[in-house]
């Protein structure tokens, strides 16, 4: 069980900048995000793409963004826990929250900033049942560890370039590879395309279209076959020991929508002077939240960052007011506190 | 006569980034400061003093920072008027605007943005009658070009830093140096004093305090001496062609407070979701603006541009909605019209 002034859902670049603005105020902050690394979206989809709009930036890669954010809150030596969801949290007595990760982590905390932008990023999952007792083992949503495929017989799903190229790759190492894809037309590069044909000629890949998945079968979370099912509904089976569905990221709010925050539209309500949701004590910024005026920038997000850092203030230190000091002339100042 | 979409008054770093964030929205601007510079306070202030909290900048100079901005604005080729306060402007009854400056320059524009920030820089007059007279001619508040006061007589004002390094840097070449001083005791770095103290011991610099400046004595803007005044009210005259009082620098919002705007204490009153005025096509962001929540830093100053430049597009594009687009996705498109 962890104790802190400021827990951030969101390790994205607001949620980043809000640990350094809460920093520069003596909060410390612990970090929560689904994905394995900082950086949220500019890290997961666009890391090799130049932005345009953060102030005095001319142009700037999303990673390199991230990194120089990183490093901009390294100072107040944030408490990062990566992989895993925030299930929901609890109000104490003493007005403080418990917050409860997927992990089964508990962070005791005087304040919540919520900075998920869209929310956390999943595979988008086909609708089998049973599917997650084979998550880990037998599905899997991306290929981390190619040589964990050597040998066995896969059915990869999908029709677009990640599909396409890990057949491709995994084709060399593989039993047997089968694509299941409910067109016969695939959307990926056309050299991707001609390979394939290649390799379809040469026995190393199957295709099996117009089909769809239909239903898992196995036993303790390993796979034995994967029945398949055409427009006709007759139905064809493949053993395999392993399914690979490659239907892109969705991101999805999960349990932040179950915390009664009062919402409008897909937004969470926020006053803007404050940043403070519909719960006192819990706040939100960035990409998440709607107020008039509000636009969808990172720019935008990181002076809500500042907002939320300055509210908060009065709750973790209600006995001292702030007094406003430029950055100049403080500096960044650390204590063994943080 | 100029035409532009957008005059900005004021070229610091808010206003700077106000050309970027217009410019993304296909605006051209025209940027008008009292400085001979572009960068406000960064520059003319603290130039080589760091900033800590620019987003994903660790640490900053002030006057890389305007470096950076101008040049993330250069796309959008703003036409800078420097040197020049903005004396007023003029509704037309197309619904536009006549904005004049102190060099009777006339921009017709379709909106204005004020990011004034504390007002425009001024040096802090002393208080004599007919003052203005001689400035520019025997009475100066800066040293420009050092060699035009070879082998003058010349009265410095004040007890600081500026004042007792530009005796002695002086001294050199002058004719005759008098220091006048309301105390005994000057402000300055203790080596300076040393220094000092050894040329009046030369007869290089005399010291006249404690006094104060009284009156000027001339013709024609020139200057042929001054009188002093001590506590006991006698006073003493000191031949001289030149004047330099150093009492340091003000701000002064100037002009803008004769436009009728709504102030609340000394700030502009905007609404926050549009950064509007009270008066409609007159917006104001930075530092000279106040609303509920309000944070005195650069990088909400940043944000506030952006609001202020889409609520702007809507009046000079009124027949195209504005689709958002991430900067990410369009890069920065300039054309023929900018």
């Amino acid at each position: 069980m962890y104790k802190t002034d400021v827990v951030i859902i969101g390790a994205g670049p607001v949620g980043l900048f809000a640990v350094f603005q809460a920093g520069m105020l003596k909060m410390k902050c612990h970090v929560i995000d689904a994905l394995e690394f900082v950086g949220g979206q500019c890290s997961a989809l666009y890391p090799e793409k130049p932005i345009y709009d953060i102030p005095a930036y001319p142009t700037i890669m999303a990673e390199e963004l991230i990194t120089k954010l990183k490093e901009q809150a390294a100072p107040f030596a944030p408490t990062y826990h990566l992989n895993q969801q925030v299930i929901g949290f609890r109000k104490q007595e003493n007005g403080t929250f418990d917050v409860v990760t997927s992990k089964d982590i508990i962070i005791n905390t005087k304040a919540i900033i919520i900075a998920a932008g869209c929310g956390s990023f999943g595979p988008n999952r086909p609708p089998l049942d049973n599917i997650r007792a084979y998550e880990g083992t037998s599905v899997f949503y991306s290929v981390r560890n190619k040589i964990a495929f050597a040998d066995k017989s896969i059915v990869i799903a999908g029709g677009g370039d990640s599909a396409i190229d890990w057949a491709i790759e995994l084709s060399a190492i593989a039993r047997s590879i089968t694509v299941v894809h409910r067109r016969n037309k695939f959307r990926c590069a056309p050299e991707s395309t001609s390979k394939m044909e290649q390799l379809v000629a040469l026995g190393k890949i199957h295709i099996a279209a117009p089909y769809q998945l239909h239903q898992l079968h196995g036993e303790n979370g390993n796979l034995e076959s994967v029945d398949l099912i055409d427009f006709e509904s007759s139905l064809k089976n493949i053993k395999c020991d392993i399914l690979l569905p490659f239907f892109g990221l969705s991101m999805d709010l999960g349990p932040i929508l179950e915390w009664n925050l009062h919402m409008e539209k897909k937004y969470l309500s926020v006053q803007s002077d404050s940043m403070q949701t519909s719960i006192p004590g819990v706040y939100a910024i960035g990409d998440i939240i709607n107020y008039p005026g509000k636009l969808k920038l990172i720019l935008t997000g990181f002076a809500e960052a500042a907002i939320a850092a300055h509210s908060i203030y009065n709750l973790v230190y209600p006995d001292q007011p702030l007094h406003f000091e430029y950055s100049t002339t403080k500096g960044v100042k650390t204590d063994e506190k943080v």
